[in-house]
């Protein structure tokens, strides 16, 4: 087992440019892997509830970019996005791999 | 970077009231950000797989309601919502995030 | 509260066997509850991005499978998994649970 850092970005599909995101977690910062998931319902700052249905797919919902790396690398990264993502919205935590 | 509580509470969507919950989280405990995701497939206490495919989107899916907040005020949320969402279902540990 | 270990087993949609991996753990690990996320757009080890659409449903896209249990029978099963899984797939962290 190795120590990871876990990281969950916070998003909202509105926000655009996640291919730039990802882009730039694959070639800049050479992330091995990252996963994103849309929630179907959630509020953010504004208070206001994004919720959808099936007749209701285009809202502005939230999305979560995932994942884990050393924690060197992981922290780094976190310093690198914290301008582009802003305050509140990067969070983290020590985890293990198996390896 | 701020110490936070990361808190998920498992949830199912035949148990209805989620509108509710995220109200009164919203509303009552008064937390900044609430993403809820939904399951494509898994099974609780009663052991049965739930799933999904693109022809079945009505099933009894397995919903995540996820937040940070301090962490006094994660444990306050957790003592509060224990009564109406039952023993097992709410898993909570120690984060960070960016400010 | 009682003290837990999350799992997260980063999985794709394309290695199939999925319901086998369920059943594997509803059955010989006894876990009591497990719950499968599928991404909307990701990369793994290969670098190439898997994302969807609305009218592109069928991608290889990324899927979790969380659960969590006691830290002794979290650290067993993850054990057990390794072999079918691979190395890199399978993030734990400790964690605690309302009881």
């Amino acid at each position: 087992m190795s120590e990871v850092t876990m990281v969950r970005i916070y998003w909202r599909e509105g926000k655009g440019s996640l291919p730039e995101l990802l882009q730039r977690l694959h070639e800049e910062e050479q992330v091995r892997g990252v996963t994103v998931f849309r929630g179907v319902a959630g509020y953010g700052g504004s208070g206001v509830l994004h919720t959808t249905t099936l007749v209701d797919l285009s809202l502005d919902l939230p999305l979560v970019i995932e994942f884990f790396d050393t924690p060197e690398r992981a922290a780094q990264i976190i310093a690198d996005l914290h301008d582009s993502i802003g305050p509140g919205h990067i969070v983290s935590w020590p985890a293990r791999v198996n390896d």
